[in-house]
């Protein structure tokens, strides 16, 4: 078994509605979520974990991706999350129908939710015309996931997908705001413009860094949906149905960060993601589960 | 006469509607209320001067910042602005009433828009309870601007007033997300949780940037009403009634940048509060406005 870092998870288990949200994504990109869910339920714990050490899931095989998920859910259950949110486009797409068995099978009652389908509902939600676009990276955009996930609440809404190949790279290197970066966004949004959506999934957690300029490119009257602020409402509903959310009655509850890689570099880049102080970052080797101690 | 820098004031007058709007600030505040017009208003040209060399405008005195005003509003009027902007607390409070007697005098009809009643009207909108928060700097809360504006709109609203001394510095300085930061917000928010209001108005240009810590704090319930947002449909509202909006039909406006004091500087503080890309920043100097050439 892996050695156990956390504090908590030697400490008497704690009632079910005080236990944290885990939050997990390949790296700081699931900041953006975590940003709206410290936002929307300012009452919750949440233990966030970025897999830094693998980061990015993209080039990766489903079987790998699905190997890493088991792995991390693992590691947030020893840590006593209550409900898990994938905070990953590549990592939901590849691995969520196989999270969802596992949680199943257990009786656990942890229910796990991923970053497309609440996007696709509040998406076919906010639309007037029934022309959705939808930008996300190639990977994303090859699995069709937002498509089958728009089609199942609504066969009648369109679909423009553009994939984009650089733009997460050019957030992630922090180069959001030069040239290269404005002729990048200027390109993705012609085909929405052509296709004459009124609403744009944001398939790429880490877009909103760079939804003022989408906005002011598309239009004030084009609606962005984000993951963070979709996945926020969903979250919000899962915990008030199955009668888990805080019984915290003031203030605001402790959010922590788990990585797989530097804990100073995550420090450094996920602050910009989070837009918040990030506070303590403690260094995990998952690759230690379930083997041998 | 002061020298001519700008190309376009040499060039034969344009037509009203394609002149762009002017918008100016003691410094880099006002950007984050360019910011929201330039998303609201994709299709308009706007200059922005920052008066960084005589920045704080906190301590000066009405005088003197209405002769900053009527210096600026020269040099905006010469680059042909069909709109003004007052994108700061300070001067909105101690010049506009000048700004907007002498414009008045002129035959130009080119109007000005200060920060303070647009942000009360919306937050009287925006009130269920009747209970509305303000943090302002202290000079703004201390000028009692806000208390005016809202109680004209609505004189049954209670505004519980919150002076932030150290707020817009730590902001400033790149600091939001330390833990002296963090307690600073804590403790602004404390007088409004206490007076159970509904929604905050952020009364200064600097408080859009801690907007996530303070909504999570004040909890998601609270409306949290920016300059720039409530100034973005005062302008549009303005543009329109008065037939003056941009006939542009696609493709986003130019905006352009001037500053009284260092334009590196300018550049450098400047990305962060615009969350855009900064492109020009040209240095103009004020002083020589209406001396002898």
């Amino acid at each position: 078994m892996a050695r156990v870092t956390s504090a908590s998870s030697s400490d008497p288990a704690p009632e079910p509605r005080a236990r944290p949200i885990g939050v997990f994504d390949s790296g700081v990109g699931g900041l953006t979520v975590l940003h709206e869910l410290l936002v929307q339920l300012p009452c919750e714990d949440f233990v966030y974990l970025g897999d830094t050490a693998r980061f990015p899931y993209g080039e990766r095989t489903p079987e790998e991706l699905a190997g890493f998920a088991s792995q991390i859910v693992e590691e947030l259950l020893r840590r006593r999350a209550k409900l898990l949110v994938v905070a990953c486009n590549s990592a939901t797409a590849a691995a969520l129908p196989i999270l969802e068995r596992r949680m199943m099978e257990t009786t656990l009652g942890v229910d796990v939710l991923g970053v497309v389908r609440p996007e696709a509902l509040q998406a076919v939600a906010a639309t007037r015309t029934g022309r959705i676009g939808l930008l996300a990276t190639p990977t994303t955009v090859a699995s069709r996931s937002y498509e089958r996930a728009v089609s199942a609440v609504d066969p009648h809404v369109t679909l423009t997908a553009v994939a984009c190949p650089t733009l997460a790279s050019i957030i992630q290197a922090g180069q959001q705001f030069d040239e290269r970066a404005v002729d990048t966004v200027r390109e993705v949004c012609v085909p929405l413009l052509e296709a004459g959506v009124d609403t744009v999934i944001l398939g790429c957690t880490h877009y909103p860094l760079i939804s003022p300029m989408l906005q002011r490119m598309l239009g004030p009257s084009v609606t962005l949906i984000s993951s963070g602020g979709a996945l926020a409402r969903q979250v919000e509903h899962a915990l008030s149905t199955r009668g888990l959310r805080n019984p915290r009655e003031q203030g605001e509850g402790d959010y922590r960060f788990l990585c797989t890689g530097d804990t100073e570099a995550f420090r450094e880049l996920g602050t910009r993601f989070l837009q918040m102080p990030l506070g303590t970052v403690e260094h995990v080797d998952l690759e230690q589960v379930g083997a041998p101690a």
